[in-house]
């Protein structure tokens, strides 16, 4: 994919996150280097960009990655501190912060694309919650992840929603309550990421997993992506009954109709593109 | 086991599926070599071989494998696509096989003996959802595993709600999104499989695992399947609530006590015989 | 922290549980060697020291174990035979016993101290169950895990609602089938402990991971263990909402503006002392 960008936008404000759209893999970097905290304007950032890339068809696959050695250190603890001057010692901006952080995780388990992180060195907090809201991880061999909250008093007990859904219940608790960080190795023990590669070829390798799904239909891949979170919250009737629907919907849809019939014919599917 | 085999039957039609008990131990091939895919007529052999092993007292734990070297390859897509043809474009032909797919695997689910998948190949789409639906798993060193739906248009939906019961969720979503066949070995990290053996050993150890699990009370076997799936579906108190009855009235039937008199006397438990 | 042993307690009745308090560690010893059965008077026993423990404002960290080289047999089977002979068959008997048993392990999920479990030998059934209702777990590399109820015809229905939230449903399921034990390399992959120590060196380790935790802020830690498991069964909106609010209490409690405060200037925190 070197070589193809096709595009370089810098979002509102200040450059927080560059937008590169490679082929049809769009690459967000969070670029507040060294901490890249996901201070409130950072999030409004990444989630804006989050809706610019659903909205456009060009784009298939999202890459969240990060400028320095720190994938995210979570919440800007500077900007939090500020606001306990505030008539209400915070409170308004606390739950906004938290609020707004909900909707950005959420924002990337609903998305109509798979989104998948990349990370070179620490992501802690929220940061390693971001990891873990992400459809797929892959990291560096130097990487390392942590939710520290509790050492400075503040439990990490918005990350562990994302993470006690990626990591058993013992593993998470003993991240929670220790505050310690993992290596990337006990990260992909514990179900954390998916793979772990050398740093040189950490780009490569997410651009090659990003391509691959790029390559499906983004309607089926849309449509799955969607019932699998969905399907994960109920219990094992409705889940059948409600994806026996999808099933049947997405036999109907021409994208299933194509790709079948080019199986049996050997040849390459023709996918739908998105308008 | 070998040379104790009490019968042999060929369910209709055309022995799809080869039921064979040997002693306790019920054996159902899927007999459809190479793909031995899940067709209307399959899914409803294997439904009903299962129904009858599930009635017959002579059987107490069932093993699902397969002949050949593809353990199943999921639905039958030359079928599916037949339908095509039928004035709704199918949709009630999928809505039946989807429906029926369902009723399987659930029936694997809520059958009251245990059942075990015997491994040797390819399990993929809802072949992969067959060994994931099953109680236990045990596969060769050369097995492979894999959600490939999305390859051909149609996402994995139905399988993922086994797969996604059994595995971790960012690794059941790298399989459910790139399609990619995991190995034996991946398969068991993930939790999908319970071991792995070599092909020449597969049969004695899925037979060892069986037969142990065949000298239990099937009673008291038939008690804690069910109480271990509906559990898993309830939030704690619920569950506690609901398995400390199931206890009692353990306690109270005949194999409880005496199995707990034979094991404080130091002798081997006679368990009642299923009617 | 040997050496500074502040208090020897032996709980009624017969010190069934030794509790020993080493600075903000009670560590609780299960002293009915060598089974250390959880028998009726073991079982509410316990319960008193997890309960005089959670109101004693010195300690901020529990750690249950056992004297011998059983962690724990399970529930009393030569007490549960007895009320056989009780008019009702033992109908109450038994429904007092495993309703104490819930409430046991439900007291430690619902403690307000982290409590963890310090294995050196074989935990069976309940003593399992023990195991994996307990925070974290930190065990020898000759300890065993079994849930054996099936061998003597009564299913470990209830050890089964804490085994299958700490392990993955084929391991689980292999694990109650089968009534065999796992080892504790076997007990660390399914995740059923943190981590597997040398004998020597597990006292040791476990008073260290203790006292990291007891290094944190009490109000935290409790905060943040009861939002873990309630988060854990609701669903991605309910959790997120729901840990929000309990973001933003805690963003306004004393310790997170001191540990913040403390952070941001390189100091140590004073954490609030509970009363």
């Amino acid at each position: 994919m070197a070589g193809t960008v096709t595009e370089l936008r810098q979002p509102e404000p200040e450059g927080l996150v560059l937008a590169r759209n490679e082929g049809a893999i769009a690459r967000l970097t969070l670029n507040s280097p060294p901490a890249n905290a996901l201070s409130i304007a950072m999030m409004e950032t990444l989630l804006s960009a989050l809706v610019e890339a659903g909205s456009d068809p060009s784009v298939r696959v999202i890459v969240i990655r990060s400028e320095g050695r720190v994938f995210s250190a979570g919440h800007d603890l500077k900007e939090l501190t500020a606001h306990r001057a505030d008539p209400d010692r915070g409170a308004a901006f606390f739950a906004w912060t938290f609020a707004l952080c909900a909707d950005l995780m959420t924002a990337i388990v609903r998305h109509p694309k798979p989104v998948i992180a990349e990370i070179d060195g620490l992501a802690t907090a929220a940061g390693c919650q971001l990891v873990a809201s992400c459809d797929l991880a892959i990291c560096t061999d130097s990487s390392g992840f942590c939710t520290p909250g509790v050492n400075i008093g503040l439990f990490c007990s918005t990350p562990m929603v994302a993470l006690s859904r990626n990591v058993q219940r013992k593993q998470a608790m003993e991240m929670l309550l220790t505050g310690e960080t993992i290596d990337a190795s006990t990260a992909r023990e514990f179900g954390l990421v998916n793979r772990i590669v050398p740093r040189e070829y950490l780009n490569q390798v997410v651009t090659k997993y990003a391509q691959t799904i790029a390559d499906k239909s983004s309607m089926v891949v849309r449509t799955g992506k969607e019932a699998f979170y969905r399907q994960a919250e109920m219990d094992l009737d409705e889940a059948y009954a409600y994806t026996a629907e999808v099933m049947v919907e997405n036999m109907l849809a021409r994208d299933a109709e194509e790709g079948i019939t080019a199986f049996l014919q050997k040849r390459k599917a023709q996918w739908t593109k998105e308008q």
